[in-house]
């Protein structure tokens, strides 16, 4: 029998996680940005899992305290949201939730950066972002030379750091996602250019951890589960695809449809 | 020819309802949440109705007031949202104008639970919920040990109360959907369950309702024909898709392409 | 070689700003309505261009202030918005980046209308609404007759008025769309009726025009070349849609795919 937290996570592994989410369906409470929230919803349903986006103060705490997960997205913040966030992310810990942290577009914006180092502080499982975003948690957008189109692999040991610093897992997107806890690493290597090129793979895939999150209690497995996931789906969607608005269609047709061995087979996670 | 109030109404009343949308394409005034606000929108296109979303409180009285219908919908609600709800069913009601409240998620969260309770008081023409949510606005997620897995059949009579004490229609939907002003009780024993799979639907039947309530002062006829169209064109997308994203775009080809007699023939009115 | 400023654009230059909106992927600061912000960062990466959604105060002008165009967009304006807008709004000026005003549904609704009114006179590139929207800018919604089936050709002495009044370019949509600085004027006559079927399609197109001011100074050409984009995608995806739904699906794809040479062979700018 495989070990409960091989390093990297046998293919088995990952389909047994897309299968528990599909029998389960954890609820996935979503605090997340106006521009996505509706394929957010959509990534959840087409896994199998339920979503809910309840932001009002007065009953994010609620909703998180009995979710299977809580997503913080912090791509559209405004004031008023943070407190929502605040109390959504208080309740999660009390009652033991996990939640996944998304630093969208952190680094030059001032409102969201600080945001995010206070949450980053808080005990996410999980903290999602692109190269640029996880250096930022560091102070690393400026000195550290990270820009947008910087990869994971070129800063491994900046996601490692802000793994241990936050003593938690730091999932990096891109070329090749990397995901890590500061000592245990796993690469994810699939996926297709057009991922990128419809609006809320990323912030979805946030979602999607915290569905995987739901199921099981190691956290690499569950990101890099969920990005196999995607990065499947988004793989055979392209096979499809005309051009971005049918592969954004199939990307959730794939997401429904895929066996979870093959999520397993050829998800590239090593 | 066929009584106006006609129970259960006849598949050809049901078409003329949609033929009638389609000829006069009927605004529909639109305070709904975040997450559904686009697909809300494009299902009336598809319908031939006209959506407009206007919620600050300074304008939402001028378009309620204006409008065929207006849609009050809870799924995201925050406080300031409630200013504006108040205005809008103000000006309705002044107007004349029929509305739908759809009390999504009402029950454990606090905020939606008592806006809900003050707006099912204020003369919706139609309550639009699942068989939790309805059974809630009477006290009854607790004790009545209703939960989202509830069918509307299961709690006929609870439903039927709804409608006596708040003197509206209630639509509840589930695998068959009951509609009832609390004396005459209409099904609808059609649809799909990749309806449930799709964010929005539900939430965009409230909205489909309102365009039917514009034509026609039957407030279970409207409903149904309603509940009625998304199914069948539920039905009809099912067989082309091949998931839920596929689904999600033949639902609305199938919203402007049915037939209206066959949405009256095949609707399972009853 | 064509003067730069020909009028009519030659189908050369309309081509060139397509293939330099995809060359140079620029980013496009979209502060809009909350029903079509997907759609619009959907359209902005399909033609190329990279969106962001930031509207808070706090960062409105640090990313106006670095984006290649901005659009503000008063579809679903609360009183909360109107700050973060202004900031943007200065900062863009001070950079001196272009930005395009969308006044949605302005004329009877108060709120934005005092706000397009204010907004128009700080300068923006261009204007873009629908006939209706364009001449309440100069209090025509009343007096003047015009309303929201008043084509641009029926109104072009009001067209021409505003942009003179307020020294910006209109591009006022209608069948054949109608673009102006006040002296040169461009007509772009091709699109297909679906594309009024599909929410957002208007509120994109402002964006899209974000996106080709970035790559240019002239504003006529750059509203001509986003116009005929639009409207030539528009007319190849309904060649191949069944409805609204595959049509907003195969749009997408047709922006994405399109031929530069082809937008300016088919698009109708004359």
């Amino acid at each position: 029998m495989a070990d409960a937290r091989a390093v990297p996570p046998t293919p088995e592994q990952i389909g047994q996680v897309v299968a528990a989410v599909r029998a389960t369906h954890p609820l996935v409470h979503c605090i997340t940005n106006g521009v996505v929230a509706n394929v957010t919803a959509n990534v959840l349903l087409a896994a199998g899992a339920a979503p809910a986006m309840v932001e009002a103060p007065e009953e994010a705490g609620v909703l998180a305290g009995v979710a299977g997960a809580l997503l913080i997205n912090l791509g559209t913040l405004t004031t008023p949201q943070v407190d929502g966030m605040r109390v959504a992310i208080a309740a999660a810990n009390t009652a033991g939730v996990p939640w996944v942290l998304d630093p969208v577009a952190i680094g030059a914006l001032p409102l969201r950066t600080a945001v995010a180092g206070e949450f980053a502080r808080l005990g996410p499982a999980v903290i999602r972002g692109n190269a640029s975003e996880i250096a930022a948690l560091v102070g690393g957008a400026g000195g550290r030379g990270v820009d947008s189109t910087t990869t994971p692999d070129e800063i491994t040991d900046v996601v490692a750091d802000v793994a241990r610093e936050f003593g938690t897992v730091v999932a990096a997107s891109g070329p090749v996602d990397l995901i890590t806890d500061g000592t245990r690493t796993v690469r994810v290597a699939s996926g297709h250019p057009l991922l990128t090129r419809v609006t809320g793979v990323g912030c979805s895939l946030g979602a999607l951890i915290g569905a995987c999150l739901a199921v099981g209690d190691d956290a690499v497995l569950a990101a890099a589960a969920a990005t196999a996931w995607m990065c499947v789906a988004g793989e055979q969607a392209a096979e499809k695809a005309t051009g971005p608005g049918s592969f954004a269609v199939a990307l959730l047709d794939g997401l429904d449809g895929l066996d979870p061995a093959a999520v397993g087979a050829r998800g590239g996670v090593r």
